[in-house]
């Protein structure tokens, strides 16, 4: 029987990721507790996972659970928020074997030592159709503190963490495509599309520095475009400036995949806005976390996202941001 | 391009659905707020359903997006919980058109408007299986005041709210069999299945009354036995005290069909127990919520649930619920 299945698999597999968390009740109550420290807000997000559509069939189990949770964590990041537990839903197919079910629970183990959190609760159901993972995280920010969108005013400059492209790149390499690139590129960047890193740290030091932020999980334009709709604002970005790593940069010779790299998602890099007299408090930051931050243009007035070259002049860029931009 | 297909979607018919919850930020953030008032803990719950697992395929979307919502706001009343938000995630094939969208979401609107609770975010998806719709539900309760299933004690009565057997029964009914009975009893059975009521009002009213809680969604005798391991006692049920419809009676003369009530799921009805001298308060709730509530049996010592006969006989169980009551 079915349900029984999955009584025993949240037994073996899930409940010792609940054994630290009391508010889990050990997974055995019909809802789970969450205290919120007091003078501090809840931040909740919520992504899910499809087998063939958000990651490749077959892939490690162990690294979907890890991604699963990760892009969660970046949003978390986003807001400033610190992270506390998470919900986990499964629907699994039949195909589904202990096997994988041992090296998805590791994975997830694994990134809960990483950051400090813990499963809370969630579901776990069968499915006739592809393994759909769902992971809810829940964080805490100081009242008022939280980083929106809508924040960003003309003048702020607009930044960015890491390195850009290398999440819509990665996607190819992983896929075997983007030949031309050496062996090692094209393992960083399907190493980078595989398993983000939340910038976590950095969304906490934000607080009260960045007017708002994002992380880049549907592309740096598209998320620019986000910014800029929800403060109703535009943004001039300087496109040498965006930062690329040296596979990016080897791609990028191809201009197709320059504009995958600027268009493309799954970065999970946090781009934000700050005023300009806040530049040296960001680039504090960056020294202290150990992160490249990156001062990649500057928020206007108007509603329009553009991108000018070394020359000054506008880059012609694909339709797919374009749209995001205009929401 | 089916991410911008989701963003137009989540525009036009979700985000309606959260214009008057701040926390919500529009549908427009990485994350949303979620304030919790002080004094008091935030309980969390979440539950998936499948096209063609957990509901029939083609079924009005309408009543699929209440059920999915109701289902979540049955853990929260099994708390003692008032439910304060949700977040939906959806994954949906490619063959879900627009009218099935507005029908999805005026079923959401509906219930929001009867519990007094706003979407406060969520994700959409593409999947090429079928439709999975994910809820995850947040309640307030007074801190410590929370009703858990760890509680009961020998001596303590077993309660049950409302009917017990329609879920299960109605299911059969929905697909279209237990032709003997009459048509008012099989569409008040389907009825019941298709759309249960959260015992929302009795859950709130139960808090420092009930010394345990579930809602009754595997079924009776199994959620009576999560129950007993969760607090390690036993208990003892009188098979005749089980209130039963007038639908589930008619049904009932078939022991396949008496079976099934006892051991199915999807009452989503509160099984709870009280201390013997809280009788008193447990009628007075019935009175005034206007809810059936009903003595079925006594917690006991040990780990055992036994149902007995009128005559004093043990009755024969089937296998599923046993397994239950020995986890």
């Amino acid at each position: 029987m079915v349900r029984l299945g999955e009584f025993e698999r949240i037994r073996c597999y899930f409940k010792p990721l609940a054994a630290h968390f009391e508010g889990a009740l050990e997974l055995s109550d019909d809802a789970a507790l969450l205290p919120v420290p007091s003078g501090e807000t809840l931040v909740v997000t919520t992504d899910a996972m499809v087998e063939g559509v958000h990651y490749l069939a077959g892939e490690d189990p162990g690294r979907v659970a890890r991604k699963a949770l990760r892009v969660n964590l970046s949003d978390l990041a986003a807001m400033g928020a610190r992270p506390l537990a998470y919900l986990l839903t499964t629907a699994l197919p039949g195909s589904v074997d202990e096997g994988w079910l041992v090296a998805f629970a590791a994975g997830l183990r694994d990134d809960q030592e990483r950051y400090g959190i813990h499963l809370a609760g969630g579901d776990s159901v069968s499915t006739p159709g592809p393994a759909t993972i769902s992971v809810t995280a829940f964080g805490a920010v100081p009242e008022g503190l939280e980083i929106r969108r809508s924040g960003a005013r003309p003048g702020d400059r607009v930044w960015v963490s890491g390195t850009i492209g290398d999440g819509a790149l990665g996607l190819l390499a992983a896929r075997g495509e983007l030949k031309t690139l050496s062996p090692a590129h094209r393992e960083y960047l399907a190493g980078r599309y595989h398993l983000p890193s939340p910038r976590l740290a950095l969304g906490e030091r934000l607080r009260g520095i960045a007017t708002a932020a994002a992380d880049v999980s549907d592309g740096l334009l598209g998320d620019l475009g986000h910014i800029c709709a929800a403060s109703g604002v535009g943004a001039t970005l300087m496109a040498e400036r965006v930062p690329q790593s040296p596979a990016v940069q080897a791609a990028a010779v191809d201009p197709k995949s320059r504009a995958l790299a600027w268009a493309g998602g799954d970065d999970y890099e946090l781009l934000f806005t700050a005023a300009a007299d806040a530049t040296a408090a960001v680039n504090l930051i960056a020294r202290e976390i150990d992160l490249p931050l990156t001062n990649i243009g500057e928020v206007v007035s108007g509603s329009d996202v553009t991108m000018l070259d070394a020359a000054g002049n506008p880059v012609a860029l694909p339709p797919a941001w374009q749209h995001f931009s205009s929401e």
